[in-house]
């Protein structure tokens, strides 16, 4: 008799927490499309049931987990850690890209291109032990702002996405992150803010030296990079390092098309989802022309194959956590 | 009444469980040292108490996981696959290392060293898709057999060793491999045999590319290096992988010496060990001179540093599952 009636509480605890584990997104197609997917994949006995070590999913991060403007969080921190290195560079005054930032014109410093950005990104992520960046990442982290929300960075994670991970990962799927951006940047926060462990984080990455300091080894982060995890090197990624293909792919921007491609390439039931940023007033509203996060052939591709795409004001109740 | 009974049947089985999880394992010191860091580092409350998350281990896989004598499985598999491949390369007929290999041999092929051996692997492992690749690799280890034991390649996987993994996992450790062999190679078996999942095998890798095919997304495997998993390349390989440092290794050879000593470096507790190869009669005795798996520096150091060295001989009460 209390066994049964246990059963009985748990079972309605468990359909309780289907009904609703995305509050934030309002009924409407995008999330119907998502509570569907996971209730064929998940459903032992049905047609389109996968087991649960194959349920593989991929979420690019800025602009699909985390916001990504006016400039990626990434660049914001890299060209904090340029003000912060400046006085060890004098060479700096004289030398571009960074005469022009340090005079807090990033337009004018990025005129020189991917060859500046790199630049940048050099001078400000080698040089170190990745303990010591962890390190750096952690502590800017903790007191950055974000220029419009006056808020930490990692408080412009959006909230209806952690639902979404939550919501996967209760249903025995194992989210990763395939990102353009930083790996060990990424993984400074991604455990905390996301649940991601940094095993399950895929990034662009610099190569790295392992050399013995004082009879203890370290590995130094080399001004030379490894893998760039962007377009076509995301399916080049996922192979690499999950060896598996994903049965769902999330991303925001052109930048993601080839891993939604190799996603939607496999057998059986899949989803590919992009988010579209429409919502000028609560977040920003960008697509075909912008710079950052450029939404073009991947929008066109993913309403010709009925892909998932998240109306970000239609979509979302809430955006951030915060009010 | 009904429910403590249970709780007690199942603590009951927990602890038996415990008792004889490394069945194949003789009492000892090496055993001994297993079992006492698998309950420091997860018995909950201890000071040597580690999160799951962080129970983060790594294995080498040749000579530590299963045999690698008389030659590499992967060399075996190569060798097996010039010779299916030779009728649509006229060419090998005046070219070594070619020449001598479809000849029979193997030594000669050999002598050119580590340039021969990267164009046997090359015309071997690159030119097909990753999923053509990972047929291949299957089918063959279908049906070759291992020159000394007449038995599958995948039955030399080490009983003991297996059970360690079933161990770990059990504690709620998260194993992976970290090894110089090809990470496609492995990938086709190590789910199967090993219980670890393709997205925790890390290992050499050649650089793919992303193209279309009649509209379908496929990786291409290049006749290029990426990455090699071995000696430098470990801790190397860990950090991009993983990103965190493991709490016990495992090796069998000097390539795995620097794996050990970014383990050690940690901070708590650590395991660090070796399987050294004493048994000559049920496998093999090699170490110093060794021109596969040599065990020199890092058998002196996990002597001077009281790593956990298994002797074969000794320690292991089987060494295969079969008879």
């Amino acid at each position: 008799m209390a066994a049964a009636l246990m059963c009985v509480l748990t079972l309605a605890t468990v359909v309780a927490r289907a009904a609703d584990a995305l509050p934030s997104w309002n009924d409407g197609a995008a999330k119907q499309s998502i509570v569907d997917f996971v209730k064929r994949v998940a459903t032992k006995g049905g047609k389109d049931f996968v087991p649960p070590a194959e349920r593989i999913t991929v979420f690019d991060n800025d602009g699909t987990l985390w916001a990504e403007q006016p400039i990626y969080f990434q660049l914001a921190f890299a060209l904090d850690r340029v003000k912060a290195l400046a006085p060890q560079h004098p060479e700096w005054k004289e030398k571009e890209p960074f005469v022009s930032l340090l005079k807090g014109d990033v337009k004018g410093a990025l005129v020189g291109g991917e060859k500046a950005l790199l630049e940048i990104v050099m001078a400000t992520h080698a040089g170190m032990t990745t303990e010591e960046f962890e390190k750096i990442v952690k502590d800017w982290l903790a007191t950055a702002k974000h220029p419009k929300f006056k808020r930490s960075y990692t408080e412009l994670a959006y909230k209806p996405m952690l639902e979404l991970l939550a919501y996967l990962r209760g249903n025995g799927f194992k989210p990763f992150i395939v990102s353009g951006g930083g790996v060990e940047f990424m993984r400074a926060f991604a455990e905390k803010v996301y649940g991601i462990p940094s095993e399950q984080v895929i990034g662009s990455a610099g190569k790295q030296k392992f050399e013995m300091r004082d009879g203890k080894p370290v590995l130094v982060k080399l001004a030379e990079i490894d893998f760039i995890d962007d377009k076509e090197g995301k399916p080049i990624g996922i192979q690499k390092f999950i060896g598996r293909r994903p049965i769902l792919a999330f991303g925001n921007s052109d930048g993601d098309l080839q891993m939604l491609q190799w996603t939607a390439a496999g057998n059986g039931v899949r989803f590919m989802g992009l988010v579209h940023h429409t919502d000028a007033d609560r977040e920003w509203a960008y697509d075909r022309d912008s710079s950052i996060g450029g939404l073009n052939k991947a929008l066109d591709e993913a309403k010709a194959k009925y892909w998932t795409v998240v109306d970000m004001k239609k979509d979302w109740k809430r955006v951030f956590s915060f009010k």
